[in-house]
């Protein structure tokens, strides 16, 4: 039974109130609740708009003046011829400091260039400097191009101008060429001949303009702060427009990167085309959440065979923080450091140069000489010291640091609809992916991937840079015509030098999967290197009578080393996994790697170096599908048969080579 | 009415399944949420216990040898005198250097010292050094203290060795300075003779030892790499056994202070207690808690007074970014940037005199001149860049960097029971309030606030520095013999140089909130400036006609300014809330500033300037409570009266004033 009283009158007012107000007090939660979700969720979608509205493209004045005031009002437009000198005076002095530089701090014992230039390495190169180095021969090989001055905006800007002189079918168009810090002009004199040379493929060639950044160089520096990569820009498109060029291409790394994603972000209406050796983005919130992602899930943003290069994120962030020391110190007290710089020959050698050591390898931070002459000579190297010796410019150029990182904070978010292409260095100190890249350029048509070189390309890979800015150049075109889809993704290989190679085990291949194969792992084997094809007329007996040579021979020692390759009748067209489908029916048994090129610049060095090795009848190069390499066990190739000779026809030349 | 079905058998059970599933199910995610709330707490306590058990000391091996291979069997262990010398050869070289210098790149307009070294006025300290600094009588004075030389595992080490000459009843006692970077010995010497002189009140005097770090000045650098501040520390802990101590006190500033943290922490047994001005605590995730914690409620970690020198956190953090670029280069390429340094006067004078301007004041970095002579002379200055210059040792001092912060980040976790002491000047470049100091010092006793002051106090205030010391070590004597508690906290004020003002508008006072009043917010009132107390027989009288004379002249003019005071009877022994709550029924109308002491080294520069002022009659100092200043409309203080004068007995004094 119950033991309720019946309820009062007033109790039951009571009661009725009570749950009046547990009912409002529920409803008011529920409000509250709402409140809550709908404040979150129009926090997430306004961060998320914020974060994917760029801001507005500033506002730029195209005639700020940079030079003393008053302002010349009576400008001199003219454009003048100026010639490179390193006079008695200069190289005198230059040579007295050289001669009574200080001892300096030996280096610590065994830690090569990880505490910076190492000094006993750097007695040689101020060594050669002071005795070898030849001056007037130099000044010469610097002004075999043509150099010029001329007044913008206050300031003399230096820029070097190479016209090529084509045949009547061949068009000609300007590219601007942008070097970077602690570059300058000269970086770029192995790769002008190759780009105003007509080449047979390419109905176009271009014209060089490639200017000292102000404050670089020859080209003056400002009078007072803000000389970022904006101004810069401003400054180039006028300098472009003085030459008489309306629309043009450019390129460049490094700040000369930034400076031409700037151009493209600012001026599209000239910009025809955007190449860039340092494809970066990084100041841009979307580019953190997606890296971020990236920690986590790789393949949601970077290729898996390039996920190396930017994963583990820790990895790369210390190496990050390890490198940037320079960049921190010339962004905030670049007139400190710069008076050493300026006064010491010595200094500015191992400043600069400590760069080109470690930007071009960062395992080369291991050696004792920085490996610094695996890529470049003193001679050329010293050139380029010497430009910002002789124009005592090391301070202006440092100072661009202290402006331009909030520059391209704004600008790195305002997307631009130019045609962009980079190309990826290996050991490039940044390594940014397609996903992201896109996230600006709207029109990012293609990265060209190098298993090779890194910061210094023009200097290092001339020839590799020059083709791929023809490629970039020609898709360009072609995208503004409305013509064909860019160009296939195509992974370039690391530059073994195939003309000194001795044996095969040399050179690195990749296997199906991607994965980097050292040939040496066949050191004492017999080898038969083929290339092949899936929809051959040859196609049939070569995998039949392959597979019954490794069933028979396997044993005493023969590996086959099967590469498909489409550059014959565009017979083996389709993706790897494809091609392994098709193999795997055939039933190979033998080693399968990634499609490659067998011919032209593009050819693997493997077989660049087999050609080499053993020439055709009617010309090195691969005739067809199916031409066979016969390695002995020591490397070397020692046989060459083209597709007409079956696999088992070869069964006499291996009987000689089993030991 | 229920339209409901009688269930059947199978029916019921298929519902009991379900049930026994729906329980079932229940009881699981009962589990799950019971684990996952185990987990979550598990981790926090996991982590907490972590971050809150300091990780094991680290092993140091006492005669670990940085010289040369092979180790010196037959080690010299003697101790050398050594003196200073600045040869013909170096000073001839450097002159040399300093004429021949090239011009530098001038300043951006209007820039100061914000982009570094301001260049125009760099041309004045070289001209100075290289004509006018007197290389011979510096030598001397360099040499006005004894040197010597020892050799400690493979390295000679330098170091200053002065000893007092006390009274028989004065106990002396041995205190290591450690000085910094870029820094040396050369710091103490205004230092040394305050700290080797007996005081009055003092029952000790000190036995200074001081060092230069190994690779600093004419100290030997390692030969190879690992020297942080963990090896510092033995090898000084080795010097000191050298020369006889086995018990002392450590005393230092920036690397100085860290090296004395380690030596607290790794040998307690040796130092009897460690005098810091540069308070730190970095390297501790504990730290990085609190800090968040205080950036949303600064209170709960810093005093109010405080808090504005490490809130908002975004204005010190970009602070710290923008003045760590040297940090940053240093601990990765010290010897690429050391290559110029060594090479070039210039450059290291700029190097290293551009943070005895920033550090010593941030709000420098806006003038042409850095302000560097406002608290320094150019002799002083470049007596240290001598050092550096003379030894050739600024690469080695970098190196420091490379392996220093690795090592903190250990030895900041390990807490020490030395006692220890901390000076906090105003305008050093960090700051870390005691509540986290407290982490590692489990006997932090004290903090010393200046008002004043920067990263170099022993060349900038070595008075306040040097009474401080006393106090330290008076405390830290105390401390040991299980005495008294230590010392009130004491606010030391801006060092106004009173001798030179003239009116007591170039003052600046504390209102009884603690924010700063400059006294020329008086100008043209005539003013009655007077040290107050709670608990005086004069209290009652003088509070009640002062607000009467307020009453009575503010209308004409009149302020009346009291300072509350506790030297007289210790009559003002309350916090300033408790005097706030006494005046306030007292109903004071009048102006109440920040408690202050009138008499003594800490007086107040007003008091002092007022004291000169008007002297009194057994003596300038202020005799008891209620002393009476009237000064004119002009800010000269024209009178002076005793507690014995009322305040009523003013108004004929005050009447000449009303104009």
């Amino acid at each position: 039974m119950s033991n309720k009283k019946p309820l009062s009158k007033s109790e039951k007012l009571k009661n009725d109130r009570k749950n009046e107000k547990r009912s409002s007090s529920m409803i008011k939660k529920s409000y509250i609740l709402l409140a809550i979700f709908i404040a979150i969720s129009s926090a997430t979608m306004y961060g998320f708009k914020k974060l994917t509205t760029p801001p507005e493209t500033p506002k730029v004045d195209l005639q700020q003046w940079w030079g003393k005031y008053p302002i010349d009002m009576k400008k001199d437009t003219s454009i003048r011829p100026y010639k490179i000198e390193f006079s008695d005076v200069i190289v005198n002095d230059l040579k007295e400091r050289l001669l009574h530089r200080r001892s300096f701090t030996p280096p610590l014992e065994n830690t090569g260039f990880t505490y910076g230039f190492n000094t006993h390495f750097l007695t040689q190169v101020l060594d050669f400097w002071q005795n070898k180095y030849n001056f007037k021969e130099r000044e010469q090989f610097l002004n075999k191009y043509d150099h010029y001055l001329t007044n913008i905006q206050g300031l003399d800007i230096h820029f070097l101008h190479v016209k090529p002189n084509p045949p009547p079918n061949v068009t000609v168009v300007p590219i601007l060429l942008m070097h970077g810090w602690p570059g300058s002009f000269r970086e770029f004199y192995e790769l002008i001949p190759k780009l105003i040379t007509p080449r047979p493929n390419q109905d176009f060639v271009f014209e060089i303009i490639a200017p000292s950044i102000p404050g670089f160089g020859f080209s003056q520096a400002p009078v007072r702060p803000g000389m970022g990569p904006i101004e810069v820009s401003v400054i180039f498109r006028n300098l472009m427009a003085r030459i008489g060029h309306e629309k043009y291409y450019v390129q460049g790394g490094d700040y000369g990167s930034a400076i031409g994603s700037v151009m493209a972000t600012l001026f599209p209406e000239h910009i025809l085309g955007y190449h860039t050796n340092m494809p970066m983005l990084g100041y841009n919130a979307m580019v953190t959440i997606y890296t971020l992602l990236g920690s986590v899930w790789p393949s949601f943003i970077v290729e898996p065979e390039l996920a190396d290069r930017m994963y583990p994120l820790s990895k790369h962030m210390s190496k990050i923080v390890e490198e940037s020391g320079y960049f921190h110190i010339q962004a905030t007290k670049p007139d400190t450091v710069g008076v050493a710089l300026s006064d010491s020959p010595a200094g500015l050698a191992a400043y600069i140069l400590e760069k080109f050591s470690t930007w071009t390898n960062m395992d080369y931070r291991k050696s004792a000489d920085g490996s610094l002459l695996n890529k470049f000579s003193l001679t050329h190297l010293l050139d380029n010291v010497m430009i910002y010796w002789a124009s005592n410019t090391i301070t202006s150029s440092m100072r661009h640091y202290a402006e331009g990182y909030k520059q391209l904070m704004l600008t790195d978010q305002i997307p631009t609809d130019v045609p962009t292409w980079g190309i990826k260095f290996k050991h490039e100190i940044s390594f940014y992916p397609d996903s992201i890249l896109k996230l600006k350029y709207k029109n990012y048509l293609h990265s060209s991937i190098v298993e090779d070189g890194g910061h210094f390309p023009a200097m290092e890979l001339p020839d590799v840079l020059a083709d791929d800015i023809f490629d970039a150049v020609h898709t360009f075109r072609e995208f503004h015509s409305g013509g064909q889809p860019p160009a296939e993704k195509v992974v370039i290989h690391p530059e073994v030098d195939y003309e000194k190679a001795k044996t095969v085990y040399e050179f690195t291949v990749k296997d199906s999967k991607g994965q980097d194969v050292k040939l040496d792992k066949y050191k004492g084997k017999v080898l038969i290197i083929v290339n092949v094809a899936s929809q051959c007329g040859y196609t049939n007996v070569h995998y039949e009578q392959l597979n019954q040579l490794h069933e028979r021979y396997n044993q005493k020692g023969l590996r086959i080393l099967a590469f498909p390759c489409n550059q014959f009748g565009g017979q083996e067209p389709g993706s790897m996994k494809e091609i392994l489908q098709f193999t795997k029916q055939k039933k190979v048994k033998f080693d399968l790697f990634e499609k490659i090129e067998v011919n032209g610049d593009n050819a693997h060095p493997l077989w660049k170096f087999l050609k080499k090795a053993q020439g055709g009848l009617m010309g090195d190069f691969i005739k067809w599908n199916f031409s066979k390499f016969i390695v002995d066990r020591n490397g070397i190739p020692v046989e060459r048969f083209g597709p007409n000779t079956n696999p088992l026809d070869l069964e006499p030349y291996l009987a000689k080579l089993w030991g």
